[in-house]
């Protein structure tokens, strides 16, 4: 993960809509999969308000047709999470230059290369075959025990050890702009145990980390060697029925207040793009500073590990959208309050042997600053339901019907261009009449 | 699931080693995949001792070559679990007239079609796409209460309503005969948080539910519906490691302690082969006894719900197999024992919408029977370390290294013969050296 030319702010490219722009300049280069409208689905690489056209770049022959390079495209057009490390380096070169002003012998196939975002649909970039979410936010997690009478600043016994975590369900992530119908659940009522639509239906603001290198069984990864296997971030909102999971929660986890719809944005943020972004990782307050278990804890993971990245929640009613009211911010955070590395969720998850996929996607778990109004969550953000934010002029503890939800990511360094994650968009649907399948 | 010739005891078989088999006689008829020395993974039917090649069975023309017969034959070839209902009685059929001495044209080809069960590895049945347990068993979760000091005979408060489950890990499920690595972890110690192997390596012995047909995300089953989704039964061992869980869970359930082996019976048992053994659901307790949500209940699930299935856990130790002494049976319990049935899972699993996949496997949780010797798991058998149970001359409270631990079950009903699992089989390795990969 050095820093080399292809962050260089003065590089030019001759896309114009990346010329500046604040989320997909010519120094970011994620890939993932789209369709336009009546195609098959393909490999593309977001630049400015477009996407390039990957298998096109390849028949068109502006990247490399043999060696390495080839290589490395064709894995792409398959799937483009499976690149390793040194394949993701030589095509995000290969791009950098096709891109660039400098070669610009590209420029000419621009309208057969390049889709404009708005006009393709996006699709997961890779099949999701295990979910697994941390509870790595510190203060999401403080809050959470706070609003459930735990006392002030109290966290679980094993929270300075562990890098506490649970399976989600794989099978329900789906990708931004997918619709969220309100999920029926089973809800404890004043009147009984019934069987109806969340009333509580929450966000989540989390960092998503796609594996793109596996491990045998048996065989867990040391925290020094952990950021080899990781292929790429993303955002998720890990939707959540706060009403079910009360109910339904005993001692293991959370089900099916969970297994609904979890949103993850489309495009793969890899780790050479963040590069300029990271830093060192949490610093642990003084008292509570007990040093990780030694298999988690390296001096050099400590300073390398953190990465460095604003997020925001953003919402819009129906009402405001109808009378074409933009999006209103209603939470800032940042990564930085994070208080694990990715590289120390991949070390504990593989800890007893367990075998990581390339396909699986690890959420970060809720990112909550400590100050009002930097909230992953709706519960944290309304006050656990007693306390509404304000959206515009409409008050909200919990999300309603027909709601919008975007977060967002962006990092950003002075001397280096901005990169950004793209949105993680999720549209709240009413409950459907339950005709049973 | 209607009795129908297929299971008519007096239905005679021409491969000799089925006549009288216990727990493959054709009247089981179970699909799976093998693979014989050098050769390429296949799908077989067990009969017997043997292995029935489907492959060569359809090649040498012994299988309708057209039609419906035609194409649940080559369905099974692709993924035995993806079989509908109609595919998999069709199916049914046409082997036990293929393998009954009434027809018996294939009895020449024997030599071509069969192979020893001895002689092959099994494989996995179908990919495990998600892996879901359930605490299903009420006398395991007594009895894990009253382990904890929650007091005799408490019941979580949500367990009448909620069939209490959570997201297991997919990759780490191994077929039988894999072995299982003791893992290491984070566990607390009189000197503080150390990682290193489990000490506490246990067993659990589950009834395994494999999924055929998925469902729509936002499209939950209907209880009385649900029975048509399920493909296969089979047995599972859900391996723990009880010290590293007992550190590792706060609310969010098992993860490491978990995650480092799951070993399942290599055989789809069928909803048809078993629909002998169909029979009343748990009775509730008086006093106990309230009704699960309606989404849950019809009187025609609780009364044809229930599955009746004999189950048994043999143990060998290291010393006494190299003694050659055979197996002890260490415990014996009955599926009469879940409260819930496979279906009221299934509708519980996807109430919240969730969708479930073909591939997707479910666990019951631990079968435990009320009285001593009907443990499902070590913990239980040796008194949480505290009552050693004894395997022949040696006593036990956690499986040790070279340990192998064998699960049967089998189904029986006068009138009727019995139907088999076949073994669920793990041997213990010790820990490995940590050589981080």
């Amino acid at each position: 993960m050095t820093i080399d030319e292809t962050h260089d702010p003065s590089l030019d490219c001759w896309v114009e809509s990346a010329q500046g722009h604040v989320e997909f300049p010519i120094q970011n280069l994620p890939l993932g999969r789209f369709q336009s409208v009546g195609g098959q689905p393909r490999t593309g690489v977001a630049i400015g308000a477009h996407v390039l056209d990957l298998h096109k770049a390849l028949a068109l022959d502006l990247l490399p047709a043999e060696g390495e390079g080839a290589a490395a495209a064709r894995q792409a057009l398959q799937n483009p999470l499976a690149l390793n490390a040194a394949q993701r380096i030589r095509l995000r070169r290969d791009l950098s230059t096709l891109l660039s002003t400098g070669d610009g012998a590209a420029r000419r196939y621009a309208d057969e290369l390049l889709y404009a975002q708005a006009d393709v649909r996006m699709l997961l970039p890779s099949p999701v075959l295990g979910f697994t979410d941390f509870q790595a936010g510190i203060h999401h997690t403080i809050n959470g025990r706070r609003m459930r009478g735990s006392g002030a600043d109290s966290l679980p016994a094993n929270y300075h050890q562990v890098p506490i975590a649970y399976n989600g369900r794989a099978s329900s992530v789906v990708v931004s702009g997918a619709p969220v119908r309100r999920p029926h659940g089973q809800i404890q009522s004043p009147s009984g145990v019934v069987y109806r639509p969340t009333q509580q239906l929450d966000i989540e603001l989390e960092l998503g980390i796609w594996v793109a290198q596996g491990n045998a069984l048996g065989e867990p990864i040391a925290v020094d060697n952990a950021d080899a296997h990781i292929g790429a971030f993303c955002l998720i909102n890990d939707w959540s029925a706060r009403d079910v999971m009360a109910w339904e929660m005993d001692r293991l986890g959370p089900f099916t207040g969970k297994s609904f719809a979890t949103t993850v944005s489309p495009w793969l943020i890899s780790p050479e793009a963040l590069a300029p972004f990271r830093g060192p990782a949490f610093v642990r307050p003084p008292g509570a500073a007990m040093q990780p278990p030694s298999h988690l804890y390296s001096r050099a993971q400590q300073e390398q590990g953190g990465l460095h990245i604003g997020l925001q929640v953003f919402v819009n009613t129906l009402r405001r959208e109808e009378l074409g009211a933009p999006l209103v911010l209603v939470a800032e955070s940042h990564t930085s309050h994070l208080y694990w590395t990715p590289a120390q969720m991949l070390a504990h998850h593989t800890s007893s042997g367990c075998n990581l996929l390339c396909g699986d996607l690890l959420g970060t778990g809720t990112i909550s600053g400590p100050a009002p109004g930097e909230g992953g969550s709706f519960k944290e953000l309304g006050g656990s339901g007693k306390q509404p934010f304000s959206v515009g002029e409409e008050p909200r503890c919990w999300a309603e019907d027909g709601d919008v939800v975007v977060l967002r990511a962006r990092a950003q360094r002075e001397g280096f261009s901005s990169i950004g994650f793209g949105d993680c968009v999720g549209r709240v649907l009413p409950a459907q009449g339950m005709h049973h399948g």
